[in-house]
Formats: structure tokens, C-alpha cells, sequence
């Protein structure tokens, strides 16, 4: 932790400052500049950061206070230099896997389900997704079928021999889907709905976090370490379009979070770009771009008649649509697993795709 | 709903939006330009809504597809023109009162909440604040006193005669908060919790709902509607700023949300601006500014010692600094609401302040 | 344009509204609903559009006026089909060629012009970039060379037989910048700087206008229209990030818009991987992800030796890095023409990459 | 300067980054934590900021680079504690004078400048407004009478004895716009219009600069930096509403800017509700709110006619409306100067309103 105390910043101040910071059971270090005193704290900073922080920012003499170190740790690279792959019904994500989760927004029925599972595991999806508890913007919109949902994911999971993800809204329904799926779905409405992050932390099954639509990427890191914290480290973190002042498209997607997050952390990557853009026609061409970035999968919805959907049609790729684009992932990926063997390396020395080397 | 067709769309494709309109029930109404044509849809659209605008927005010839009518019922001042008024223990949040909500951040033992609430209710604070459950971006940070908390608060109460709101984090935490507290706050973070929503909707409480972040007023007023459609009208709405690209303030108070909700809404609005600026020495300058933007009252922090404070020491106002900033804001509402009467008048002929006239 | 009623508007005030539009030679169409009044303004609207929208969204008993047609007209894949190719001394951008513009952020001298020339060109790069007047946030950082970086920068043009690029800065410089440079361009901080877009649209060479970091993209192409507008058609555009929350990296690049104004626009899209993210490790998987957006191209900057570069040495390739580069994008590029021959279609049956069909 | 080492960082990375630091004559200072080095730039850095930023930030080892001082110092409160006053023609802009400009969005001719400005004189304008060059977004819309409309403006100001204030948009037009009007307004668009900004730091009048609608507060501050080290130290800042994703309103107004702007600079602060909200009935309860919150003044738009208004007639105000509005801002600033005598002091011992203490 840094402190820069102000240009006319008195030596009593800075004082009352270095005592806050000894109290503390810390050291203070100063640096004399021309204009100013720089004080920077070590020690083990963690325990106190937050309160810390917050009240020498507001101490007098100070201009500014900045922290050093990132606030998650178990998430980190830094910590955990390895990439972290998750295994399922012998499905591998991460380490140059290419994932691909694919099914219905909402389940509707079991015919459909089933019918939407046995078409994308013929086409290439490795995962199936389907949602049985729904968040919905507005109460008066279908919510899912629920736990009769759940049933029919795990049926067809069986059929096809594929795992399962689905979506899980709040603590008590953690048991329940736990038991019909394979991994466990954080929505971005509930990024830091932190009951549910504690809960999924010890379900003893894999989690996908979606960041939250108005969330930094730190924050989104802070929210995974409430899971990895609570006995959980397989987590998955996707990215789903940010909220910007663009309004062409329902949501931004910030792909470069995909080689940002391999650098900062060891967990997978997955991009929706189903959500993000809420567009079909705009589905292919950001799965695409989300792969040459790096990512290591993408999810993404496909229905029997995106037209008769009873959620998100208007994004719900077709069975042959699906085919296509799957086809045409793997092809990139398999191109660009080999374009990114390069000299590009990143601050602190890690490598894009994980390796740490000096 | 208005779909615009493109420019080239032909007359077939113009005949299956009209076809699908008519499945519906619904009735479809030419408006031909000079360079294309607009279908609006007649009859009661909004059990279909959502799922019509995503199916037509993908048919083959349409360019674009807008709802004309608002997804928010009971919410809407159009369905409900006089203003809400909630009455909590003789006290008015609402219809021309100033409310202050006061209070630590985390009640962080007996005496200090006590000692608090004397404080803030001799300086003309009419609501007791004080967090029990803490939502914080960290697991490794305090997450509050629990039930013990809850505890200190109505023994406040009591104390004061001054009615309390704290947070509610999940729905299984509803009924002990609503024992101890006479109004349930729901957090930023929360604010699309959809499960919680429900829940506090049932309690049988007052709900004061914050703001999402990264949320527009009309998912909001969504959000009210969550609690309101089930079977809790008693709502305050809480402006506690957004996220923007500005990092100079933790967020951007959005203060003209005041009176913008005033027309789009009869629940009352109350504005934190302890957490939208983050600073000590902001939260009073725009305490002042949101009362003479018409808010309804203020919520803020205060501690006996914020340097000590365990959480959000650095925007938590002194007892002193309360009392002066109270002061101030009583005088600021007074002069207010006479300047008021004025000749300006909204869309729809709606006033601020909320009586509809002709 | 539509205009909807208030659901308590008086059958006086939709009087109003339909007098104030037949006074304008327009024809005012009603569409009743079961709750509201609905007027469609039928005629040729485009002339009078922003004055008759301001004054009917504040007419009395009017809740909102929504327009149905789109500001920019010259711009449109609506008003032209075709993709726009501009053709520069035999080089091509846009129709399926990628273009990579490479070369020094600010030109530094003649030695490092011609040596980052030479060197670009040999593997890859399809027209050079240099910075003669640099636009810079702090008045005290190095401006640029000026008129003599423009001699270098056509000298470098002669050596290696590529045209060049460089921007503008203000309307008096646009000749002497159109007398040594190929292609004008235009800056993001200059996006919706109209006396310089007018003045470029009269130099009689194509400019490629960058997207204004706080601008969407319909303000984007309504400032293109000004160039076009003005006599010139050859512009193209080009995303280099858009402000959002996120300050992990510098801007946010928004790579949706790639395949989004492929279909609103027939001009040319290059990416800038560069300025968006601010960091050099993460230009090449960025560049890459523009490509199989459907890019019609990228913009980079390398620099002989970026830890000397007086400007943006931190996002600036060695040789080797964009050598390393340019070879995977032109193998992706390959790959991502053949993929897209595919059943996306776009609304209004517009398909990606331009051609219109029914 | 302060650089983060990564935990895994080599010595011999240390050591490249302190000879960086040393080559550049300055001094490189250890800190040293329990898991990293942290190494502190000490000496006038200044002049090589942005450049060794660069540089060190892609250094490898190094995980951060942070700059300690602000990039501003000409208007930065630490270099020029007291409160910066403009005075034109008598008329006295900041140091607790409430000022308020009001005329016409654009002087559409001579009896309707006349008019407006003799109404707006009567009751309570300070400053006469008036655009005569037009920045619009649509190349087809009214684009301004020009130096007509200047020759309009100063015979208003004659006739009134008001001083005037009137928009330049490029630098060939600053001596004509000077020749006519005593303050030079420079837009939200050209914010970062550099040849702008030095050529209206020439031009010997007061400048009112608007925060561009993308910019940071710091950005907004050097583009004042530009027009004070280009010799002119009398600059008005005018906050005006930044992007972000809320769209009921045009613009989120950013009132926390205004007492962040006190304690930042010494330069007068105005607030413009009028194009920050875009509805005519924001207009007031924005205008009180920015002089609650501290601002210098506020800038509206007034009109004789607004609803005829050749451009944003719907957020002009009548003369009726706008003699209501600055009764009632006079009565609240009246009272807010009283109510600012306050405890409340910001870090490094600044107050709000300006005098630095001790």
C-alpha cells in the first residue's frame, strides 16, 4: 500500500499516518520525493487492506492511497501459476480443450430437451446447457418448469452421455440441481449475491460464474474467490457482455477479458455470445472472434424453432446453424492453437496460455 | 409494439409479421410511408410482450421492432397516480416528508449502535440504519454481526422510538430480519436477486430497494414490480449511483433519476450518497443537492469514531458532521418545497410531486 | 415517427399533436389501442425530423416519439447495397482483401521511418502509418514532427511502393497532410469535429475516421455521413475501443461492432488493436479476434526498438512481433472467408459481407 | 512514480528497471515487502512521465506502474490555492457569485436575440448565451447564422449591458468570435480539440470549456491545461452530463464533479441541466440541485417560443419559466453559502470553496 500525502502536507501528518500504519503491527517506509513524502506500507497488508485503506484515505495530509497487491489470491495466477483444468464425465475445460455447451435458453418440455441434446452432441457440443430455474426481467415472464426441468437434463445427459450445466438462483435450490447436473451456473444477476456464492462453494461440483453485467473484472475475480474460499477451486469463468452506452447491441462483450484473464488468473474461460449480442446473425462471427482470442470454449443456445422459444429466440441458433458454427470452431481453434505458440510474453513473465517461465 | 419493416422487404414477409401477429389474437394495423411500411400491434400485448418482440425481431424483412407501452404496471404512476406514502411507526417516508436514515455501516457491538442512534435521533435523523448481514466484495472481510446485530438495532429502536432498516442478503434470512426491523433493505448487489425479491414481497414489511449498479431505472422499476406483484406495495426506491467510466468517485450519483422517477413512479425516492461518492467530504454537498432535486430524504453513515470503523469508515460522517449536515438539509427541503410550485409541467401532464391534473 | 399518447391524454391534446404535424405537409395516422392513442407521421419526415421530434416529445398529453428511420442516409447498406471497396496506389480495402496498416505511432526521424517501413512491408503490412501531428491529452508530451514527418513519411511511401496513412489534426493542415499522404485520418478525440470532417470531405482522398471513444455507433456513421456528405465516399471506419467501466485495460474494444456494421453500413472496417487495449501482449490475440470478426483489416503500431519510442512504446510490436503477426492473420483471414460462406442472415436480409438477396 | 515488481520477479529484472530509472537522472528507491519489491521513482519527474510509464510498464518483472503526481499543474489547487474569479464587463464569474447564463440554443435572427435577451436581463441573467456556430450531429440540420448571428449577440450585449458568451468550433474562427463575444465557449465535441484549445489559450478572452460527454474529470483538466499554458489563465469549467448506459435521460448529469472540481482546481465551476437531461421539465430541479451541490452557475437554455425552436426547443425553457427558475436559484444559493460554513474538510487540508488552511 502506497500513500502519497499532499505537496503541503505538514510533518505531524505524515507522523499521525506512520503511527496508523505502526499500530497496525506494520511498517512504514518512506520514500522523499521533491514535492512530497510517498509512504509505503509492508508487511503482511492483507488481514487489515480494506480498513486500512479507508482510513488513512481520508486522513489529513493525504492525497491518495493505493493498494499494491491484488485483493484475490487463491484466483491468481500469481499464486497458482498452473492452469486449472476441470474434468467432468470425462470432458476436459481448460488446457487447449475446446468446450462447447450448447441447448435450449429455457426447457420447455422433454421432447424438446432431449430432441435439442441429441442434435448438438451429434454436432460437437461437449456440454449440454438448459434452464430449469430462469431469472427473468419481468414477473410476469415464464420462469422454467424447475425441478421437472432438472429431470429432463439429467435424461438427457444419459442419452447422450454428455455433462449438464444449469442455472441455480439462490442457497436452497443448491441441493437440487447439484443433484441433476454436472456444473452449476452463477448468472451475472447474482454475481455478488454472495449466500449463493458461499453455497455453490460447497456443493462439492464444478461452477460457472458469469460476470456480472456491470461488474470489473476484479470484482468478477473477487466473487470467484468467495467460491475457491469456501472449498470450491473448480470454477469457470464466463464472459457475457458488459453494460455500455452502446445500445445497438443488447450488452458490450469485452473479449479482451479472454487473454487479460489468462494472465491474471488459472481458471478457463468461456464466452456467452448468445447473451451479449442478443442478436442470431451475430452469434458466429463473435464465437469465432471469442476462439482466435483465446478462449477456451463458448456457450451458447440453440432450440428445435428459435422461432416458437419461450425465451431469448431471437438469439437461439438452429439445429443446423449450430452445426455449422461448431464445425467451424474447431477449425479455428485447431488453427490458432498454433498461431499462439509466439513471442509475445506478458508483465511478470506468464505466458499467454499459462506456463510461467523466466 | 411498432415493427418498422426494411426498406426492400417484400410484401410476403410484411404477411407472415401480420400472420404472426394474428395468432396471437392480436390485430395488426398497416402505416404506409413512402418508403416502407409499419405494422403496430393492437389489443392487450402484455402477456406476450417479450416473447412477440424476440420472435418478430428475427423474422425475415424487419428492421426493427419497439414496445410502445412500459413493462412496469403497478409501479407506473400512469396506473397509480397519487403518490405512496409508507407510514412506519408514525413516521412518513413520502408525500412532501423529509426522511434521514441514519446510522453506522456495520452495527459493530451494543454500546456503539446505541450510542449512535441516541446521537442521530437528538440531530433529527427519523430512521435508524444499521447493517447486520454485510454483502462485501471481499470473503476475506467482516461480514457483520448477524443476528446479534439485529438485536442491538430494535433495542435502538426502543430506545429512540425511531423506526430501523437494515439489509436482507437471502430469502432465508427474510423472516428473522422482518422480526427484528422495521423495514428490509435490499442491496445494490441484490437488486435482481429474483428469489430474495419474492421473498421480501411476502414479508409483510416496508422493502426499501437500492439500485443495482449497472442497472437502468427501468430494470429498477422492474425490480419493484418483482416485490409489488407479490403482494407488497410498500416500496421506497434508493438512488446510490452507477457505474461509469469516471474514477474519481467510487460511482456517479445519478441525481436526476429524482425527479425523472418522480414522474415515471409514485413509490418515494431516497438518495445515498455516502456510497455514491465514497468521501466523507462529499456526502454532505450532495446530500443538499439531492433534497433541492426533490428527493425524498437521505440515507447516510455515521460512526461514534469513523477512523476505527470496520467498515466504510472513510464515508461515515461524525456525529457532529451529522447534526450540521441535518440541519442544513431541513432548511435546504423547507425552502424547497415552496419553490416548487411552479409552472413546469411534464409529458403526459404528470407533476412533479406527483398529483395528475388536466 | 410514432407518436404515443399518454394513456390519459385527452382527445385534445392528440388533436394538437396531429395539427402540428399536418402543419409540417406530413400526414398523421392513427392507431388506436385498447388503452392509448398511437399517431404514425407518414411522409417524407427526413427533413424536418429533429426540429418535429424535440417539439412533439414536450407537447402536452405525448409520452414518447420514437423515430423509424435512421439519421444517416449516404452511409446506409439501406441506400446502397454493395460494399464500398477504396482502391489506394493498387491496394484494396474492404471486398474480402485484409489490409494491415502498420508502422510508428509518431514519426521520430527519417532513419526509423524508412527502417520500420522496410521492415513492415517485407512481411506483410499493405499500407504504412506514421504520426506527423499527434493528438496528445497532456500539453507537455512531445507533438509530433509536423510537416517534416510528412516528407518522411512519403519517402518511405516511394522506398516501399505502399500508400500511406497519417492523421489530421484541424482544417488548415488538411492540404499539406492530402499533398504528402495517401489516406486522411481522422481521430478519435476529432470524431464529431464537423469543421474538420466537412474539410476532409472536400480533400479528394479517402480518410479513415476512427470511432470517438464515447460515441455509438449511430453517432459514428452520422459523422461519416458528414464526409460523405460533404463529397467524399471513400471513407473507412475504424473501432478503437469505446470508454466503458473496465480500467483493467485502457479502453474497451468492441469487436461486435465488426459484423453489426456489415450490416448497417457498406464502408470498409479496420480494427486497431492497439489504442484499445493500450498493452503490447495483448495486440496480437486482438488482432486475431478482429479477423475472424470479419474485419476488413487491422491497424498496429511497431516500432524498431518501442522501449525508445517517444510515444506508445508500450502497445508498439518489435519487427519480429509483427512479423510473427501478419502471417497468423493472413492464415486466419484465409480460413474465415471460407467459413463464412454460411446461413446467418441478417435482419432485412442483408447477409454479412454485403451482398443483398431475397 | 511507483513500479510493483511480480512476486516472482528476478533481481536481475529489479536491476533493469532502477537503470532505466537512473538513465533518465533520476533517483530509484526500494521498498521492500514480504512478497515483492516495490521500487519508487524519486526526482522531477514530470517531463518524462508518460514516456517512462510506457516504458516500465512493459518491462519484464513488472507487474504495475502507478503515477503518484496529477498530469495538471497550472490548474491544479495545489499550484494556485485561491479560487480563480473571471470578471467581464463587471461581472464577476466564481469566488460565491451565483452566475447564470440563459439566451437562445441558437440566434435564429435579430428580434428573437433582442427579445430574449432583454427578458432574460430582466430577470436574473448574468450572462447572455447564444449560439451562432452550431455543432450538430446530422450534416443536414440547421447549422447556425454564422457571424450574422455574432453581430446579433453584441447587440444584445449593448443593449443590455450583459456580457456575452457564444461557441467557437475551429481556430480560423476564434478571432471573429472574439471580436464579438466576451467569453469563448468551446463544446462537449471538441473537448480534445487540441488546435482549438491553444488557439482559444491565444485569443485573449475568458474560454468556458465543456467537459467532453466521454472525458474523465483528469482529462477534462488537461484540456484546461492546454488553454492555460498556452497563455490564458481565465477558463470556466462547464459539467454538461457524461455517457453512460442509463437512456431515459440524454446524458447522466455528474453533480459529485462539482465540489470534486473545488477541491481539484482553482477554476469556476458552471453546470448546464439543459443538454445533460435533454426535457425541458429537468431543467429546474437539476439547476437548483448543481447550486446546492456548490456550483459557480448554471447555463440554460430560453427561448420566446421554444416549441417553434430551430433547434432543442424541448429542453428550452419559456421566459416565464426561466424569471420562476432564477428566483428560485438566487434563494438557494443565498441559503447554500450560509449552510457551506461547515465542518467538513477535505484530505490534504483543503476546503470546499477553496482556502487552503492549516
Amino acid at each position: 500500500m502506497i500513500i502519497v500525502m499532499a505537496t503541503n502536507a505538514t510533518e505531524k501528518e505524515a507522523d499521525n499516518v506512520r503511527d496508523e500504519i505502526r499500530q497496525r503491527g506494520l511498517t512504514a517506509h518512506d520514500n522523499y520525493g521533491t514535492q512530497r513524502v510517498v509512504i509505503a506500507v509492508l508487511g503482511d497488508v492483507a488481514p487489515v487492506r480494506d480498513v486500512l485503506m479507508g482510513k488513512l484515505s481520508v486522513m489529513p495530509g493525504v492525497e491518495s492511497v493505493t493498494p499494491i497487491s491484488r485483493p484475490y489470491k487463491l484466483t491468481s495466477r500469481e499464486s497458482h501459476p498452473e492452469d486449472t483444468v476441470i474434468e467432468v464425465l470425462g470432458t476436459k475445460v481448460g488446457n487447449g480443450n475446446l468446450t462447447i455447451m450448447a441447448g435450449p435458453c429455457s426447457i420447455e418440455g422433454r421432447d424438446m430437451m432431449l430432441e435439442t441434446a441429441q442434435a448438438v452432441a451429434a454436432s460437437g457440443a461437449t456440454i449440454l446447457r438448459g434452464g430449469a430455474f430462469k431469472p427473468r426481467t419481468s414477473p410476469y415472464a415464464f420462469q422454467g418448469l424447475g425441478i421437472e426441468g432438472l429431470k429432463y437434463l439429467a435424461e438427457a445427459s444419459k442419452l447422450t452421455g454428455l455433462p449438464t450445466i444449469t442455472e441455480v438462483m439462490e442457497p436452497s435450490q443448491v441441493d437440487v440441481v447439484a443433484e441433476h447436473s454436472d456444473i452449476l451456473q452463477v448468472g451475472t444477476r447474482n454475481m455478488q449475491n454472495y449466500s449463493l456464492l458461499t453455497a455453490v462453494g460447497k456443493a462439492g461440483k464444478p461452477v460457472m460464474l458469469k460476470r456480472g453485467y456491470g461488474a470489473t473484472i476484479e470484482e468478477w475475480l473477487m466473487a470467484a474467490e468467495y467460491i475457491v474460499s469456501s472449498g470450491n477451486p473448480h470454477v469457470i469463468l464466463c464472459e457475457r457482455g458488459i453494460r455500455t452506452f452502446e445500445t445497438y447491441t443488447r450488452n458490450t462483450l469485452d473479449l479482451t477479458a479472454v487473454p487479460l484473464l489468462h494472465h491474471l488468473t488459472h481458471l478457463p474461460v468461456i464466452v456467452d455470445p448468445s447473451h451479449a449480442t442478443g442478436k442470431r446473425w451475430l452469434v458466429k462471427p463473435m464465437a469465432l472472434a471469442a476462439v482466435a482470442a483465446g478462449a477456451d470454449g463458448i456457450m451458447v443456445e440453440v432450440h428445435p424453432n428459435p422461432d416458437q422459444a419461450r425465451s431469448d429466440g431471437e438469439q437461439s441458433l438452429t439445429f443446423d446453424q449450430f452445426a455449422d458454427m461448431a464445425s467451424a470452431l474447431n477449425q479455428i481453434h485447431e488453427m490458432v492453437k498454433t498461431l499462439n505458440k509466439d513471442p509475445f510474453t506478458m508483465p511478470g513473465q506468464v505466458k499467454v496460455g499459462g506456463t510461467s517461465k523466466h
